[in-house]
Protein backbone atom coordinates (compact mmCIF):
# COMPACT_ATOMS: atom_id res chain seq x y z
CA UNK A 1 0.00 0.00 0.00
CA UNK A 2 1.24 3.48 -0.67
CA UNK A 3 2.29 5.73 1.98
CA UNK A 4 2.89 9.50 1.47
CA UNK A 5 5.32 12.16 4.12
CA UNK A 6 3.57 15.28 2.92
CA UNK A 7 0.57 15.28 0.35
CA UNK A 8 -0.02 18.78 -0.31
CA UNK A 9 -3.31 19.80 -2.00
CA UNK A 10 -3.68 23.32 -3.97
CA UNK A 11 -7.28 23.57 -3.91
CA UNK A 12 -9.17 22.62 -1.15
CA UNK A 13 -13.22 22.45 -2.40
CA UNK A 14 -15.26 19.37 -2.45
CA UNK A 15 -12.57 16.96 -4.68
CA UNK A 16 -9.35 18.31 -2.92
CA UNK A 17 -10.91 18.27 0.46
CA UNK A 18 -12.17 14.87 -0.30
CA UNK A 19 -8.66 13.55 -1.34
CA UNK A 20 -7.31 14.76 2.15
CA UNK A 21 -10.03 12.98 4.08
CA UNK A 22 -9.75 9.96 2.12
CA UNK A 23 -5.54 10.13 2.98
CA UNK A 24 -5.96 10.64 6.86
CA UNK A 25 -9.19 8.11 7.25
CA UNK A 26 -6.91 5.34 5.37
CA UNK A 27 -3.78 6.85 7.28
CA UNK A 28 -1.93 7.19 4.25
CA UNK A 29 -0.26 10.39 4.80
CA UNK A 30 1.96 12.17 7.84
CA UNK A 31 0.74 15.17 6.98
CA UNK A 32 -1.95 16.89 4.28
CA UNK A 33 -1.20 20.25 3.35
CA UNK A 34 -3.80 22.41 2.04
CA UNK A 35 -3.02 24.94 -0.49
CA UNK A 36 -5.76 28.21 -1.36
CA UNK A 37 -6.02 31.98 -2.11
CA UNK A 38 -8.65 32.76 0.83
CA UNK A 39 -7.41 31.30 4.49
CA UNK A 40 -11.71 31.43 5.13
CA UNK A 41 -11.91 28.16 2.81
CA UNK A 42 -8.83 26.89 3.80
CA UNK A 43 -9.87 27.24 7.81
CA UNK A 44 -13.28 25.19 6.64
CA UNK A 45 -11.24 22.60 5.65
CA UNK A 46 -8.79 22.44 8.49
CA UNK A 47 -12.24 22.19 10.58
CA UNK A 48 -13.57 19.21 8.36
CA UNK A 49 -10.51 17.48 8.52
CA UNK A 50 -9.66 17.38 5.13
CA UNK A 51 -6.19 19.37 5.80
CA UNK A 52 -3.41 19.23 8.79
CA UNK A 53 -1.85 22.41 7.66
CA UNK A 54 -2.87 25.42 5.42
CA UNK A 55 -1.22 27.87 3.45
CA UNK A 56 -1.75 30.86 1.14
CA UNK A 57 1.58 30.72 -0.60
CA UNK A 58 1.76 27.64 -3.16
CA UNK A 59 5.77 27.51 -3.24
CA UNK A 60 6.09 27.42 0.60
CA UNK A 61 2.84 24.60 0.43
CA UNK A 62 4.41 22.21 -2.04
CA UNK A 63 8.02 22.56 -1.52
CA UNK A 64 8.35 19.51 1.01
CA UNK A 65 5.79 17.61 -0.63
CA UNK A 66 6.47 13.90 -2.47
CA UNK A 67 2.64 14.31 -3.79
CA UNK A 68 1.38 17.06 -5.32
CA UNK A 69 -2.84 17.53 -6.33
CA UNK A 70 -4.20 20.19 -8.12
CA UNK A 71 -7.87 20.60 -7.34
CA UNK A 72 -8.84 23.68 -8.53
CA UNK A 73 -10.77 25.16 -11.21
CA UNK A 74 -9.82 23.96 -14.74
CA UNK A 75 -8.37 27.66 -16.26
CA UNK A 76 -5.92 27.36 -13.31
CA UNK A 77 -4.63 24.39 -13.26
CA UNK A 78 -1.85 24.43 -15.84
CA UNK A 79 -0.23 27.50 -14.45
CA UNK A 80 -0.37 25.76 -10.46
CA UNK A 81 1.28 22.43 -11.77
CA UNK A 82 3.73 24.45 -13.30
CA UNK A 83 4.36 26.76 -10.52
CA UNK A 84 4.54 23.59 -8.19
CA UNK A 85 6.70 21.57 -10.29
CA UNK A 86 8.95 24.10 -10.09
CA UNK A 87 8.53 24.57 -5.98
CA UNK A 88 8.79 21.10 -5.49
CA UNK A 89 12.04 19.48 -6.49
CA UNK A 90 11.86 16.00 -5.17
CA UNK A 91 7.91 15.60 -5.79
CA UNK A 92 7.70 11.95 -7.09
CA UNK A 93 4.20 12.97 -8.48
CA UNK A 94 1.98 16.24 -9.36
CA UNK A 95 -1.71 15.49 -10.69
CA UNK A 96 -4.58 17.20 -10.91
CA UNK A 97 -8.36 16.41 -10.66
CA UNK A 98 -9.93 18.55 -13.64
CA UNK A 99 -12.87 17.62 -15.73
CA UNK A 100 -10.75 18.37 -18.58
CA UNK A 101 -7.27 17.15 -19.80
CA UNK A 102 -6.22 17.95 -23.32
CA UNK A 103 -5.84 22.01 -22.37
CA UNK A 104 -4.14 21.42 -19.75
CA UNK A 105 -1.75 18.44 -20.44
CA UNK A 106 -0.75 20.28 -23.37
CA UNK A 107 0.01 23.61 -21.74
CA UNK A 108 2.04 21.82 -19.06
CA UNK A 109 3.99 19.80 -21.81
CA UNK A 110 4.81 22.93 -23.74
CA UNK A 111 5.87 24.97 -20.69
CA UNK A 112 8.00 22.27 -19.47
CA UNK A 113 9.40 21.25 -22.56
CA UNK A 114 13.08 19.77 -22.35
CA UNK A 115 12.25 19.23 -18.76
CA UNK A 116 11.59 15.51 -17.54
CA UNK A 117 8.26 16.16 -15.74
CA UNK A 118 6.47 14.57 -12.63
CA UNK A 119 2.96 15.56 -13.85
CA UNK A 120 0.18 13.10 -15.73
CA UNK A 121 -3.00 14.79 -15.36
CA UNK A 122 -5.96 12.56 -13.95
CA UNK A 123 -10.05 12.82 -13.81
CA UNK A 124 -11.66 11.45 -10.89
CA UNK A 125 -15.14 10.84 -11.78
CA UNK A 126 -16.38 11.46 -8.94
CA UNK A 127 -18.46 14.65 -7.72
CA UNK A 128 -21.14 16.48 -6.43
CA UNK A 129 -23.21 19.17 -7.30
CA UNK A 130 -22.31 20.68 -3.86
CA UNK A 131 -19.26 22.66 -3.73
CA UNK A 132 -17.18 23.43 -0.55
CA UNK A 133 -14.64 21.56 1.85
CA UNK A 134 -17.65 20.95 4.19
CA UNK A 135 -19.39 18.22 1.80
CA UNK A 136 -15.90 16.50 1.37
CA UNK A 137 -15.99 13.15 2.44
CA UNK A 138 -13.53 10.11 2.50
CA UNK A 139 -15.04 7.76 0.74
CA UNK A 140 -15.83 9.65 -2.39
CA UNK A 141 -13.46 7.92 -4.40
CA UNK A 142 -14.51 4.67 -3.33
CA UNK A 143 -15.66 2.37 -6.45
CA UNK A 144 -14.99 5.50 -8.71
CA UNK A 145 -12.95 5.74 -11.92
CA UNK A 146 -10.17 8.16 -11.96
CA UNK A 147 -8.97 8.68 -15.71
CA UNK A 148 -5.40 8.71 -16.09
CA UNK A 149 -4.19 10.84 -19.03
CA UNK A 150 -0.50 10.10 -19.47
CA UNK A 151 1.02 12.47 -22.99
CA UNK A 152 4.43 11.43 -24.19
CA UNK A 153 5.66 13.73 -21.94
CA UNK A 154 5.02 11.77 -19.01
CA UNK A 155 7.48 10.07 -17.35
CA UNK A 156 6.48 6.49 -16.45
CA UNK A 157 7.50 6.44 -12.55
CA UNK A 158 4.82 9.68 -12.48
CA UNK A 159 1.96 7.54 -14.19
CA UNK A 160 2.90 4.72 -11.83
CA UNK A 161 2.76 6.82 -9.11
CA UNK A 162 -0.44 8.71 -10.20
CA UNK A 163 -2.23 4.70 -10.75
CA UNK A 164 -1.02 3.92 -6.98
CA UNK A 165 -2.63 7.16 -5.54
CA UNK A 166 -5.57 6.98 -6.58
CA UNK A 167 -5.84 3.17 -6.06
CA UNK A 168 -4.87 3.99 -2.56
CA UNK A 169 -8.20 5.56 -2.11
CA UNK A 170 -10.28 3.65 -3.24
CA UNK A 171 -10.36 3.95 -6.88
CA UNK A 172 -9.89 2.05 -10.42
CA UNK A 173 -8.23 3.57 -12.78
CA UNK A 174 -8.48 4.02 -16.12
CA UNK A 175 -5.69 5.13 -18.66
CA UNK A 176 -6.47 6.88 -21.63
CA UNK A 177 -5.19 10.11 -23.88
CA UNK A 178 -5.92 13.57 -22.90
CA UNK A 179 -7.65 13.40 -26.12
CA UNK A 180 -9.51 10.00 -26.07
CA UNK A 181 -10.64 11.43 -22.01
CA UNK A 182 -12.17 14.28 -23.26
CA UNK A 183 -14.27 13.01 -26.94
CA UNK A 184 -15.58 10.94 -24.40
CA UNK A 185 -16.53 13.34 -21.18
CA UNK A 186 -18.05 15.77 -23.73
CA UNK A 187 -20.40 13.00 -24.54
CA UNK A 188 -20.98 11.46 -20.70
CA UNK A 189 -20.40 14.77 -18.77
CA UNK A 190 -20.17 17.81 -20.43
CA UNK A 191 -23.13 17.81 -22.53
CA UNK A 192 -25.51 16.53 -19.59
CA UNK A 193 -24.80 19.03 -17.83
CA UNK A 194 -25.83 21.40 -21.13
CA UNK A 195 -28.77 19.89 -21.64
CA UNK A 196 -29.58 19.99 -17.30
CA UNK A 197 -29.21 23.64 -18.14
CA UNK A 198 -31.02 24.02 -20.79
CA UNK A 199 -34.32 22.07 -19.65
CA UNK A 200 -33.92 24.34 -16.31
CA UNK A 201 -33.96 27.13 -18.76
CA UNK A 202 -36.61 26.56 -20.53
CA UNK A 203 -39.09 25.95 -17.52
CA UNK A 204 -41.02 28.45 -16.17
CA UNK A 205 -40.61 28.84 -12.79
CA UNK A 206 -44.19 28.84 -11.92
CA UNK A 207 -44.16 25.61 -13.49
CA UNK A 208 -41.98 24.02 -10.89
CA UNK A 209 -44.55 22.65 -8.65
CA UNK A 210 -46.15 20.74 -11.03
CA UNK A 211 -42.61 18.86 -11.16
CA UNK A 212 -42.13 15.48 -10.01
CA UNK A 213 -39.11 13.46 -9.92
CA UNK A 214 -38.47 13.29 -13.82
CA UNK A 215 -37.59 17.02 -13.65
CA UNK A 216 -35.87 16.90 -10.64
CA UNK A 217 -33.48 14.26 -11.91
CA UNK A 218 -32.82 15.58 -15.14
CA UNK A 219 -31.79 19.06 -14.16
CA UNK A 220 -30.36 18.47 -11.08
CA UNK A 221 -26.43 19.32 -11.93
CA UNK A 222 -28.03 22.44 -13.35
CA UNK A 223 -27.39 24.00 -9.30
CA UNK A 224 -23.55 23.48 -10.43
CA UNK A 225 -21.45 26.01 -10.00
CA UNK A 226 -21.83 28.24 -13.50
CA UNK A 227 -18.48 29.84 -13.52
CA UNK A 228 -16.53 26.31 -12.99
CA UNK A 229 -18.62 24.49 -15.86
CA UNK A 230 -18.53 27.59 -18.23
CA UNK A 231 -14.53 27.22 -18.05
CA UNK A 232 -15.21 23.70 -18.92
CA UNK A 233 -17.43 23.83 -22.07
CA UNK A 234 -14.24 26.53 -22.90
CA UNK A 235 -11.40 24.37 -22.52
CA UNK A 236 -13.82 21.72 -23.93
CA UNK A 237 -15.26 23.29 -26.69
CA UNK A 238 -13.67 21.36 -29.63
CA UNK A 239 -15.25 17.79 -28.43
CA UNK A 240 -18.38 19.64 -27.05
CA UNK A 241 -19.82 20.83 -30.64
CA UNK A 242 -19.97 17.47 -32.62
CA UNK A 243 -21.53 16.09 -29.17
CA UNK A 244 -24.26 19.15 -29.32
CA UNK A 245 -24.62 18.29 -32.98
CA UNK A 246 -25.44 14.73 -32.62
CA UNK A 247 -28.25 15.29 -29.76
CA UNK A 248 -29.70 18.40 -31.65
CA UNK A 249 -30.29 15.48 -34.98
CA UNK A 250 -31.44 13.08 -32.04
CA UNK A 251 -33.81 15.62 -30.27
CA UNK A 252 -35.20 16.68 -34.27
CA UNK A 253 -35.28 12.89 -35.10
CA UNK A 254 -37.55 12.27 -32.24
CA UNK A 255 -39.56 15.60 -32.95
CA UNK A 256 -40.13 14.43 -36.73
CA UNK A 257 -41.04 11.01 -35.53
CA UNK A 258 -43.71 13.21 -33.62
CA UNK A 259 -45.15 15.37 -36.16
CA UNK A 260 -45.09 12.17 -38.84
CA UNK A 261 -47.17 10.18 -36.13
CA UNK A 262 -44.71 7.48 -36.26
CA UNK A 263 -44.98 5.81 -33.11
CA UNK A 264 -43.58 2.36 -33.76
CA UNK A 265 -40.02 4.59 -34.73
CA UNK A 266 -40.20 6.84 -31.41
CA UNK A 267 -41.35 3.80 -29.09
CA UNK A 268 -38.36 1.74 -30.92
CA UNK A 269 -35.65 4.96 -30.02
CA UNK A 270 -37.00 5.17 -26.56
CA UNK A 271 -36.51 1.51 -25.99
CA UNK A 272 -33.25 1.84 -27.53
CA UNK A 273 -32.41 4.67 -25.07
CA UNK A 274 -33.58 2.64 -22.43
CA UNK A 275 -31.40 -0.54 -23.08
CA UNK A 276 -28.08 1.71 -22.95
CA UNK A 277 -29.71 3.28 -19.36
CA UNK A 278 -30.76 -0.09 -17.93
CA UNK A 279 -26.69 -0.95 -18.92
CA UNK A 280 -25.69 1.40 -16.47
CA UNK A 281 -28.43 0.36 -13.47
CA UNK A 282 -29.47 2.68 -10.84
CA UNK B 1 -61.79 12.26 6.78
CA UNK B 2 -62.96 10.51 3.80
CA UNK B 3 -63.83 6.55 4.17
CA UNK B 4 -65.05 4.49 1.68
CA UNK B 5 -66.99 0.84 1.82
CA UNK B 6 -65.16 -0.43 -1.53
CA UNK B 7 -62.72 1.70 -3.71
CA UNK B 8 -62.09 -0.21 -7.24
CA UNK B 9 -58.44 -0.18 -9.01
CA UNK B 10 -58.53 -0.51 -12.44
CA UNK B 11 -54.94 -1.45 -13.33
CA UNK B 12 -52.88 -2.09 -10.45
CA UNK B 13 -49.07 -1.14 -11.34
CA UNK B 14 -47.10 1.32 -9.29
CA UNK B 15 -49.66 3.98 -8.84
CA UNK B 16 -52.53 1.42 -8.69
CA UNK B 17 -50.88 -0.43 -6.24
CA UNK B 18 -49.48 2.42 -4.05
CA UNK B 19 -53.37 3.76 -4.19
CA UNK B 20 -54.13 0.55 -2.66
CA UNK B 21 -51.87 0.35 0.31
CA UNK B 22 -52.17 3.78 1.19
CA UNK B 23 -56.19 3.07 1.58
CA UNK B 24 -55.19 0.32 3.67
CA UNK B 25 -52.73 1.93 5.71
CA UNK B 26 -54.82 4.76 6.59
CA UNK B 27 -57.91 2.25 7.09
CA UNK B 28 -59.61 4.41 4.42
CA UNK B 29 -61.58 1.57 2.76
CA UNK B 30 -63.67 -1.39 3.87
CA UNK B 31 -62.47 -2.96 0.91
CA UNK B 32 -59.77 -2.50 -2.06
CA UNK B 33 -60.91 -4.05 -5.76
CA UNK B 34 -58.19 -4.82 -7.93
CA UNK B 35 -58.94 -5.49 -11.56
CA UNK B 36 -56.22 -5.99 -14.59
CA UNK B 37 -56.43 -7.57 -17.33
CA UNK B 38 -53.77 -11.22 -15.95
CA UNK B 39 -54.15 -12.44 -12.82
CA UNK B 40 -50.54 -12.93 -12.64
CA UNK B 41 -50.10 -9.58 -11.93
CA UNK B 42 -53.39 -9.03 -9.47
CA UNK B 43 -51.62 -11.97 -7.57
CA UNK B 44 -48.56 -10.30 -6.90
CA UNK B 45 -50.78 -7.07 -6.09
CA UNK B 46 -52.56 -9.15 -3.49
CA UNK B 47 -48.84 -10.58 -2.35
CA UNK B 48 -47.68 -7.09 -1.68
CA UNK B 49 -50.66 -5.85 0.00
CA UNK B 50 -52.69 -3.52 -2.29
CA UNK B 51 -55.77 -4.90 -3.01
CA UNK B 52 -58.14 -7.52 -0.84
CA UNK B 53 -59.47 -8.65 -3.92
CA UNK B 54 -59.23 -9.24 -7.76
CA UNK B 55 -60.80 -10.01 -10.86
CA UNK B 56 -59.86 -9.34 -14.62
CA UNK B 57 -64.39 -8.61 -15.14
CA UNK B 58 -63.96 -4.96 -15.07
CA UNK B 59 -68.14 -4.68 -14.77
CA UNK B 60 -67.88 -7.12 -11.83
CA UNK B 61 -65.17 -5.12 -10.33
CA UNK B 62 -66.58 -2.30 -10.31
CA UNK B 63 -70.59 -2.95 -9.80
CA UNK B 64 -70.26 -2.06 -5.65
CA UNK B 65 -67.41 0.22 -5.47
CA UNK B 66 -68.58 4.29 -4.35
CA UNK B 67 -64.65 5.08 -5.73
CA UNK B 68 -62.96 4.09 -8.81
CA UNK B 69 -59.59 4.76 -9.70
CA UNK B 70 -58.44 3.74 -13.06
CA UNK B 71 -54.41 3.67 -12.85
CA UNK B 72 -53.97 2.02 -16.31
CA UNK B 73 -51.60 3.32 -19.58
CA UNK B 74 -52.97 6.15 -20.71
CA UNK B 75 -54.38 4.84 -24.20
CA UNK B 76 -57.09 2.61 -22.02
CA UNK B 77 -57.92 5.01 -19.72
CA UNK B 78 -61.07 6.97 -21.34
CA UNK B 79 -62.58 3.78 -22.34
CA UNK B 80 -62.21 1.86 -19.03
CA UNK B 81 -63.39 5.00 -17.35
CA UNK B 82 -66.52 5.03 -19.95
CA UNK B 83 -67.24 1.52 -18.63
CA UNK B 84 -66.94 2.02 -15.38
CA UNK B 85 -69.09 4.62 -15.23
CA UNK B 86 -71.60 2.19 -16.89
CA UNK B 87 -71.20 -0.60 -14.65
CA UNK B 88 -71.14 1.26 -11.55
CA UNK B 89 -74.41 3.18 -10.93
CA UNK B 90 -73.73 4.48 -7.85
CA UNK B 91 -69.96 5.41 -7.47
CA UNK B 92 -69.50 8.65 -6.13
CA UNK B 93 -66.06 9.31 -7.76
CA UNK B 94 -64.77 7.75 -10.75
CA UNK B 95 -61.14 9.10 -11.69
CA UNK B 96 -57.43 8.20 -13.19
CA UNK B 97 -54.05 8.93 -12.73
CA UNK B 98 -52.95 9.23 -16.33
CA UNK B 99 -49.77 11.38 -16.98
CA UNK B 100 -52.14 12.82 -19.88
CA UNK B 101 -55.12 14.47 -19.31
CA UNK B 102 -56.70 16.58 -22.70
CA UNK B 103 -57.60 13.61 -25.02
CA UNK B 104 -58.73 11.57 -21.83
CA UNK B 105 -61.38 14.35 -20.21
CA UNK B 106 -62.62 15.04 -24.02
CA UNK B 107 -63.06 11.45 -24.91
CA UNK B 108 -64.97 10.88 -21.63
CA UNK B 109 -67.19 14.03 -22.32
CA UNK B 110 -67.87 13.43 -25.81
CA UNK B 111 -69.03 9.62 -24.81
CA UNK B 112 -70.85 10.32 -21.56
CA UNK B 113 -72.49 13.39 -22.68
CA UNK B 114 -76.06 14.05 -21.83
CA UNK B 115 -75.36 12.45 -19.03
CA UNK B 116 -74.31 13.99 -15.70
CA UNK B 117 -70.87 11.79 -15.09
CA UNK B 118 -69.00 11.24 -11.87
CA UNK B 119 -65.84 11.44 -13.47
CA UNK B 120 -62.82 13.67 -12.98
CA UNK B 121 -59.15 13.80 -14.14
CA UNK B 122 -56.31 13.53 -12.17
CA UNK B 123 -52.62 13.02 -12.23
CA UNK B 124 -50.54 12.20 -9.12
CA UNK B 125 -47.18 13.80 -9.60
CA UNK B 126 -45.16 11.03 -8.06
CA UNK B 127 -44.31 7.64 -9.24
CA UNK B 128 -41.25 5.38 -10.12
CA UNK B 129 -39.06 4.75 -13.25
CA UNK B 130 -39.83 1.08 -12.38
CA UNK B 131 -43.23 -0.36 -12.92
CA UNK B 132 -45.26 -3.16 -11.54
CA UNK B 133 -47.57 -3.44 -8.04
CA UNK B 134 -44.16 -4.94 -5.83
CA UNK B 135 -42.99 -1.42 -6.08
CA UNK B 136 -45.92 0.42 -4.56
CA UNK B 137 -45.26 1.90 -1.83
CA UNK B 138 -48.17 3.46 1.16
CA UNK B 139 -46.57 6.74 1.36
CA UNK B 140 -45.87 7.27 -2.74
CA UNK B 141 -48.05 10.61 -2.62
CA UNK B 142 -47.53 11.99 1.16
CA UNK B 143 -46.69 15.37 0.22
CA UNK B 144 -47.15 15.16 -3.24
CA UNK B 145 -49.27 17.35 -5.90
CA UNK B 146 -51.95 15.61 -7.65
CA UNK B 147 -53.78 18.02 -10.33
CA UNK B 148 -57.05 17.37 -10.80
CA UNK B 149 -58.78 18.61 -13.84
CA UNK B 150 -62.11 19.09 -14.28
CA UNK B 151 -64.61 20.33 -17.56
CA UNK B 152 -67.69 21.61 -18.09
CA UNK B 153 -69.42 18.22 -17.69
CA UNK B 154 -67.66 16.85 -14.58
CA UNK B 155 -70.43 17.16 -11.76
CA UNK B 156 -69.06 19.51 -8.38
CA UNK B 157 -69.38 16.82 -6.09
CA UNK B 158 -67.40 14.31 -7.91
CA UNK B 159 -64.50 17.35 -8.46
CA UNK B 160 -65.32 17.71 -4.69
CA UNK B 161 -64.66 14.20 -4.05
CA UNK B 162 -61.33 14.04 -6.17
CA UNK B 163 -60.21 16.49 -3.74
CA UNK B 164 -61.15 14.39 -0.60
CA UNK B 165 -59.90 11.37 -1.86
CA UNK B 166 -56.21 12.57 -2.72
CA UNK B 167 -55.86 14.66 0.58
CA UNK B 168 -56.63 11.41 2.37
CA UNK B 169 -53.37 10.30 0.76
CA UNK B 170 -51.14 12.83 2.45
CA UNK B 171 -51.09 14.74 -1.14
CA UNK B 172 -51.97 18.24 -1.97
CA UNK B 173 -54.53 19.02 -4.74
CA UNK B 174 -54.28 21.23 -7.73
CA UNK B 175 -57.24 22.67 -9.82
CA UNK B 176 -56.58 23.20 -13.66
CA UNK B 177 -58.13 22.74 -16.77
CA UNK B 178 -56.70 19.80 -18.72
CA UNK B 179 -55.08 21.95 -21.11
CA UNK B 180 -52.90 23.60 -18.67
CA UNK B 181 -52.24 21.06 -16.88
CA UNK B 182 -50.92 19.23 -20.89
CA UNK B 183 -48.85 22.65 -21.27
CA UNK B 184 -47.39 22.68 -17.59
CA UNK B 185 -46.45 18.99 -18.15
CA UNK B 186 -45.00 19.27 -21.71
CA UNK B 187 -42.18 20.94 -19.88
CA UNK B 188 -42.00 19.77 -16.43
CA UNK B 189 -42.23 15.96 -17.12
CA UNK B 190 -42.59 14.92 -20.99
CA UNK B 191 -39.74 17.65 -22.22
CA UNK B 192 -37.37 15.58 -19.47
CA UNK B 193 -38.18 12.00 -20.05
CA UNK B 194 -37.99 12.75 -24.08
CA UNK B 195 -34.27 14.68 -23.47
CA UNK B 196 -33.57 12.21 -21.48
CA UNK B 197 -33.51 8.99 -23.39
CA UNK B 198 -31.67 11.41 -26.58
CA UNK B 199 -28.88 11.81 -24.33
CA UNK B 200 -28.69 7.93 -23.47
CA UNK B 201 -29.48 7.20 -27.05
CA UNK B 202 -26.13 9.52 -27.98
CA UNK B 203 -23.98 7.50 -25.68
CA UNK B 204 -22.30 5.04 -26.80
CA UNK B 205 -22.17 2.22 -24.44
CA UNK B 206 -18.27 2.16 -24.34
CA UNK B 207 -18.35 5.30 -22.49
CA UNK B 208 -20.93 4.12 -19.82
CA UNK B 209 -17.75 3.11 -17.50
CA UNK B 210 -16.66 6.79 -17.74
CA UNK B 211 -20.00 8.15 -16.82
CA UNK B 212 -20.60 9.90 -13.16
CA UNK B 213 -23.73 11.07 -11.35
CA UNK B 214 -24.24 13.54 -13.78
CA UNK B 215 -25.26 11.32 -16.32
CA UNK B 216 -26.94 8.84 -14.36
CA UNK B 217 -29.03 11.74 -13.00
CA UNK B 218 -29.86 13.42 -16.44
CA UNK B 219 -30.41 9.98 -18.14
CA UNK B 220 -32.57 8.87 -15.40
CA UNK B 221 -36.20 8.93 -16.39
CA UNK B 222 -35.14 6.77 -19.60
CA UNK B 223 -35.48 3.45 -17.66
CA UNK B 224 -38.58 4.16 -18.19
CA UNK B 225 -41.67 1.90 -19.91
CA UNK B 226 -40.97 2.74 -23.58
CA UNK B 227 -44.56 1.98 -24.36
CA UNK B 228 -46.25 3.68 -21.86
CA UNK B 229 -44.10 7.06 -22.62
CA UNK B 230 -44.84 6.62 -26.55
CA UNK B 231 -48.11 7.19 -25.60
CA UNK B 232 -47.85 9.92 -23.71
CA UNK B 233 -45.97 11.38 -26.10
CA UNK B 234 -48.73 10.27 -28.19
CA UNK B 235 -51.80 12.11 -26.33
CA UNK B 236 -50.02 15.16 -25.73
CA UNK B 237 -48.07 15.85 -28.77
CA UNK B 238 -49.76 19.32 -29.69
CA UNK B 239 -48.42 20.53 -26.22
CA UNK B 240 -44.79 18.47 -26.72
CA UNK B 241 -43.75 20.38 -30.05
CA UNK B 242 -43.74 23.89 -28.71
CA UNK B 243 -41.83 22.73 -25.79
CA UNK B 244 -39.27 20.70 -27.70
CA UNK B 245 -38.81 23.36 -30.03
CA UNK B 246 -37.90 26.29 -26.99
CA UNK B 247 -35.54 23.60 -25.87
CA UNK B 248 -33.94 22.81 -29.35
CA UNK B 249 -33.64 26.78 -29.10
CA UNK B 250 -31.87 27.22 -26.06
CA UNK B 251 -29.59 24.36 -27.00
CA UNK B 252 -28.82 26.32 -30.42
CA UNK B 253 -28.27 29.11 -28.31
CA UNK B 254 -25.95 27.90 -26.07
CA UNK B 255 -24.02 25.91 -28.77
CA UNK B 256 -23.56 29.71 -30.61
CA UNK B 257 -22.53 31.06 -27.28
CA UNK B 258 -19.76 28.79 -27.24
CA UNK B 259 -18.79 28.75 -31.25
CA UNK B 260 -18.77 32.58 -30.75
CA UNK B 261 -16.71 32.01 -27.85
CA UNK B 262 -18.89 34.93 -25.65
CA UNK B 263 -18.28 32.92 -22.10
CA UNK B 264 -20.06 35.54 -20.24
CA UNK B 265 -22.98 35.27 -21.95
CA UNK B 266 -22.80 31.27 -21.44
CA UNK B 267 -22.52 32.03 -18.10
CA UNK B 268 -25.31 34.09 -17.17
CA UNK B 269 -27.30 31.63 -19.20
CA UNK B 270 -26.20 28.92 -16.73
CA UNK B 271 -26.69 30.87 -13.84
CA UNK B 272 -30.17 32.04 -15.15
CA UNK B 273 -30.73 28.14 -15.39
CA UNK B 274 -28.71 27.61 -11.98
CA UNK B 275 -31.21 30.19 -10.44
CA UNK B 276 -34.63 28.03 -11.68
CA UNK B 277 -32.92 24.67 -10.55
CA UNK B 278 -32.30 25.76 -7.18
CA UNK B 279 -35.64 27.37 -6.51
CA UNK B 280 -37.12 23.81 -6.51
CA UNK B 281 -34.45 22.49 -3.85
CA UNK B 282 -33.15 18.84 -3.74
Amino acid sequence: MASYKNVAIVGVGLIGGSVGLALTERGLAQKVTGIGRRMSSLERALTAGAISSATTDLAEGVAQADVIVVASPVDAIADQVCQAVAAAPHAVLVTDAGSTKGEICAAVDERLAGNAHPFVGSHPLAGDHRAGPEFSRADLFEGKTVVVTPTKATSPMALEKAGDFWQSLGAMVHVMSPQEHDEALATTSHLPHLVASAVAKCTPQEYLPLSAAGWADTTRIAAGDAELWTQIFHQNSAAMLPAIDKLLTQLTEMRSQITAGDWARLQETLLEAKRIRDALGN
